[in-house]
């Protein structure tokens, strides 16, 4: 019954009425038809999954996760595993880069560490979490979705974590290590190739359990990922816009694509980030990225950045003056 | 004489020193090395051009410069001439995109516009300006950069400029008008190719006076690109960075270019904009945007928004917490 904790079933559908009266308004606002491009779209696809127009941004909330993965004992990290629980008080003490970035987005910033002192199994040993604390992670994340929210932006922090987000992508998508692992925090050409060989073994160890989505969440995933998976879709039941960061919030996000490529339908990519397999990933789940910055921190960082884009596309959307307003002249 | 009107000369170089100063803290900062990609670039640039460390962002300017077109009777817009007129009006009535972007970005905004009720001569007949008019349009952009100002973001309306633009490229780099051909404000494709012929007359009309970069200027352009161009220059002595916008600024920027490729090393290209030739033209000049959201507005709607992206940059620069002061263990 591990299923039901990710249930994609019944989600709510955009607003099509919502998103059609947003594009109503900017063809009729002073300037080409679709000259702000991206900004456009931003602003009907905000209608639509809010359920109105014209959209609101009152409350924009960033949600970072925090994880501890036992898969560190394999080194495959730059950095130690105590820089998680460092830098989680770096966070709660306002000098991380996401302390800044929230602050000049205009959002609000929640940093869940639901199973402080507590990492996942090696899962190149074990399965990363039973069903309980599976669940737990998921419904931490889903918890983290709150009252009247406008816009929700995800994140997270947990060292170890692009290569369990690399481990899940194999397994979601075929294609092997080597085509998942990435630099993460800073590892050497050398060290991208063995922390892909740690995953060959994992997928080899974990072979013929690894066919349902939720189950190779739970078999390689972390706490921050089941929990990002779950704020996702929570957010989708309560047509919460979302927007993603990085290539792991892509990985959790790839989980629900797998389940029902329509399950993210809400989410906009916030940036494309450097890490390696990021802009591929992009792709396969048919998301374009709003910046795309060389960007490699995770922490929500790019995320963060896109809500200032989207703030920008509502202030046109709703500020601008129409041709008739203005007295200006339409196209020939 | 006329080439003396931008003289580059003598230009200041940036502060390396600087430039350096701020490198050294982002390496300190609580975050891989470049996690930041871009963002580290961006305040690198403020603080080498700025000639400081930190750097400011206290007195950010948009100068938005307005030109009418005598091209404009080869019927090459897709928008009647008396548009930038009603846009000008729309501008100070704040009920245009950039007024909403501009205050988004917590800048200042200034709309030029020092040659109200006179047009360019159509360069598919005679030359664009007289050599006093020419200078006056130049010495205009030169007094719009105001004193303590820590960072200019320029953008400009005419209706028709695209082509003038256009015109301006293809004299300046070879290639011919189709080359250098957009839709513009919405030009079917047949209208492109008009557009494009349009170009190759006057370029053949013309033909034997256009090789001095600053000539071509005068001969090809507009007001408002001659006065962009005096404006990304005086900034440039000033030793102030300067945001560029869309295509018409970017040709603008590349007559100073051709004059001596160093004379916008001070200059960020603010987007990529959807205008057909404006990719090609970012990176014959060496430029790499810091958005790509498939814009084509002008009115310095693209680089507004890449102001934010800067500030961005600047709060994490400032605000972050070192390794040492957080306690957080650096790479393994």
């Amino acid at each position: 019954m591990v299923d039901a904790i990710l249930d994609v079933a019944g989600l709510p559908k955009p607003d099509d009425a919502a998103g059609r009266a947003a594009q109503a308004r900017e063809a009729v606002l002073t300037k080409p038809l679709r000259a702000l491009g991206r900004l456009e779209e931003l602003t009907a696809h905000l209608c639509a999954w809010q359920g109105r127009h014209p959209p609101i941004m009152d409350k924009v909330e960033i949600h970072v996760f925090a994880g501890r993965h036992g898969v560190t004992a394999q080194n495959i990290s730059a950095f130690p595993a105590s820089v998680t629980d460092q830098m989680v008080v770096n966070f709660q003490q306002g000098g991380a880069a996401i302390n800044q970035l929230a602050a000049a987005a205009g959002a609000g910033l929640t940093v869940h560490d639901p199973f402080v002192g507590h990492a996942t199994r090696d899962w190149t040993e074990e399965e990363a979490m039973d069903p309980a604390s599976f669940r737990a992670a998921v419904d931490a994340g889903r918890a983290a979705v709150g009252d009247g929210v406008d816009l929700i932006a995800i994140g997270e922090m947990g060292i170890g974590n692009t290569t369990t987000a690399a481990a899940l992508c194999a397994a979601l998508f075929g294609g092997g290590g080597l085509e998942w692992s990435g630099a993460g925090t800073g590892l050497s050409p050398d060290g991208v190739r063995h922390k892909a060989k740690v995953i060959e073994r994992a997928l080899a160890r974990h072979k013929g359990r690894l066919r349902d989505p939720v189950e190779i969440l739970r078999i390689l995933g972390g706490f921050e990922l089941a929990a990002m998976a779950g704020c996702i879709l929570e957010a989708r039941r309560r047509r919460v816009p979302v927007v993603l960061d990085g290539f792991v919030v892509g990985a959790a996000a790839a989980v629900l694509f797998r389940l029902a490529p329509d399950a993210i339908a809400h989410c906009l990519a916030g940036h494309v980030s450097a890490e390696h397999a990021h802009r591929g990933l992009l792709a396969r789940m048919g998301l374009v990225p709003i910046l795309d910055l060389d960007m490699r921190l995770g922490e929500a960082s790019g995320a963060a950045l896109a809500i200032s884009v989207i703030r920008a596309a509502m202030a046109c959307h709703l500020g601008m003056a129409t041709f008739a307003e203005a007295g200006v002249a339409g196209k020939l």
